[in-house]
């Protein structure tokens, strides 16, 4: 089977918006292994809106299209496809009924447009909208199969998941079933390299490295009969996976860091405190990012001045004429003043360099200490995180904050619980 | 004339990469008033590679690839695109040159390969890769023009900019002339309504109007035969608009609350300090991020915790009994706490309730109360950031952010000159 993707929008041609639903779809297509060759993009104009739907059907079984749903011009796409089908549009009633119920509760009067939200090919499979007004559309005829999702994301991105992907499962025949193991701290070439066999050689399961914000994510798939015969293939894989990248992994199925520290510290009843300098609030802000955060985190401290090391956190104004303000000792120092201060079981500092400014020989931009302090005493490490990028500050405080995150989970795991 | 843009990566139709060059081309082409009904993604394979430049070249005068330039296929992409003007690919002596300069700097023998990648259609305007290796191409012939850029964004974004764009603005004798007009605290509908006039019957400038992250950005655009006839038509519709919306515009063609805040303050000589408790940092690390922003901000507090108000910031044990610590009251002793402890000249505060939990009646989810203190005292704002969408976590702290950097530049605004 083939699929294409046909996206209608007339933003899309105006750049105004990046076309996130095509990769939506074409990553849940990979996924069922269906083949997609073709993805396009069309404003909407009728005439070339039919060709481009003509044109898809003529290379592709399937056509998925996003866009072009809403009340102003969703008479066009849907009467276009309808009328390849050779097919009437007709009125959906549990569509009517929501959009009723919308007006009812603003107090509107409704305009004989929105009743158009409702209209769907006859005789196709109805995809209910959670999040909006305009139903998505399932239909199959001579061996040809059209589905039509809504345009705003936050509407198709829940009915491709919930609605089309079972639909799309089911007429597979099989289930699938993904882990994601998260690893952190070793490069994506070096992580290809070392499961290249299993990369290569393994169909069931498939195992794929994607590489996001410094971190690795290995993505181990198989297709089963169930989802208990699918996790029979892809956890001996994933133990094996854990097995060689040991402590690298961090979490399985955990979407990233900050996640994985404060699930740790809560199960172990620990709290963590932050005291950065470069990444200038950047930890905290993802610690707090966390709903329930704050039974783990209560206090932090942005001691961007020097002044502010001193007087907030304790550290000593020789430390920092002898040491300067980057350095292993006053890392220390700012991590053990925030866990006095708030006595949490772990302290994360931060002092480092950002740049683009305030580099030098011995100190370069990308120069970060990190001090982590926990029941035990304190200890440092040192990074250094330039890469030559031309505006590398953000990269610098990410990767400086990604590391700090880290080395707080490490601890947080060390720690026996309470 | 018409352009269609044709992305050639496999990866994009796996669905690993959003397309973002598509809508960085398209946006362009908006600029130029160049008309773009089309844009099709395919991957590496050279009969359907052919298939859709013959179709893209049958109803447009101009193609625009991305993609498919690098060492692995960039043979098939540049053959193909050469044969359909049938033309002979030769070598491009200063790209050889700088494939051997890498590989001699990195001590790596180069292979065949790495050659292809300067290889460029016969007669053709080369486009220097600033980033990269593989030459971006311009290429006219019989009234059909191609332009082939590279696929990673890094590097097709300054070669679309700094050498694509004045190619086409020469091309089309005019010269395009824009300033961005920042709206904060008036919704994107008010802002329309306002402007409708304006934004339908103005054609040179064209106004239109983007919303983006809680703020509006006003764009008016004129075409003129150099940068001062250009600036003649834009600035006093600018100057209307600014005279319109009042101190709600924030700023002309500064990138963001942030980075006018700073510089506001450099300007003036004064400080800043942050103390947060429901923006968990984000305050902080929005200040920091602008290169130089030590000048003004020395000092931060993430008090999520009620001892952290207390200990670190001085708030009262009875005002965070009586009024809760989501309250005017708490704001204002935060944002004169953080201001004692760092003497800056102007400090903030947030404290609200982020979600999902921790709402109630009569402080729902949503409820957030910032603090301003400058030289004269201090005042405290009340917000009600819910919308009832789901998972809106991080666009309450979002909104609490912008509001309180907006309410800190007006305040700096506010102080006389030191």
């Amino acid at each position: 089977m083939t699929c294409e993707i046909l996206s209608i929008g007339t933003e899309l041609l105006m750049g105004d918006t990046v076309n996130t639903n095509a990769s939506a779809v074409a990553k849940v297509l990979a996924d069922l292994s269906i083949d997609s060759f073709y993805q396009t993009v069309v404003g909407d104009n009728p005439d070339r809106l039919k060709a481009a739907i003509e044109t898809a059907f003529s290379r592709a079984d399937m056509v998925i299209t996003t866009g072009g749903l809403g009340p102003t011009y969703d008479d066009i796409t849907k009467e276009i496809v309808a009328g390849y089908f050779g097919k009437k549009l007709v009125q959906d009633e549990k569509a009517i009924e929501s959009i009723n119920r919308l007006f009812d509760s603003l107090g509107r009067l409704m305009t004989e447009n929105n009743l158009r939200q409702a209209l769907v090919i006859e005789g196709c499979t109805v995809l209910d909208n959670e999040y909006g007004l305009a139903p998505g559309i399932y239909y199959e005829q001579d061996g040809k199969t059209v589905v039509m999702l809504p345009g705003p994301p936050y509407e198709m991105e829940p009915m491709l998941k919930n609605k089309l992907f079972p639909i799309l499962e089911q007429r597979s025949g099989f289930t699938l079933v993904s882990k994601n193991i998260r690893i952190f701290g070793i490069g994506e070439s070096r992580v290809e390299d070392t499961l290249y066999d299993l990369m290569t050689k393994s169909t069931s399961p498939t195992v794929a490295p994607y590489a996001k914000q410094g971190e690795v994510t290995v993505r181990v798939t198989a297709r089963a009969i169930n989802r208990e015969a699918g996790l029979e293939i892809v956890d001996p894989v994933v133990e094996k996976i854990r097995a060689i990248f040991g402590e690298n992994v961090y979490a399985v199925d955990t979407p990233n860091l900050q996640t994985a520290l404060v699930e740790t510290l809560k199960a172990k009843g620990l709290t963590v405190a932050t005291a950065e300098s470069c990444t200038g609030g950047l930890i905290a802000k993802k610690i707090t990012e966390i709903p329930g955060s704050s039974d783990v985190f209560g206090y932090g401290v942005v001691s961007y001045a020097n002044d502010a090391k001193m007087s907030i956190l304790g550290v000593s104004e020789s430390t920092l004429k002898k040491c300067g303000a980057v350095s292993r000792e006053t890392a220390a120092e700012m991590a053990e003043g925030i866990q006095r201060l708030s006595g949490a079981d772990i302290a994360i500092s931060v002092t480092g360099i950002a740049g683009p400014g305030g580099g030098s020989e011995e100190k370069p931009v990308g120069l970060v200490y990190i001090g982590i302090c926990g029941p035990n005493g304190t200890e440092t490490h040192e990074f250094r995180l330039s890469r030559g990028r031309k505006d590398e500050r953000a990269a610098i405080r990410e990767n400086a904050s990604q590391n700090a995150l880290y080395l707080a989970l490490k601890k947080a795991e060390a720690i026996k619980k309470a």
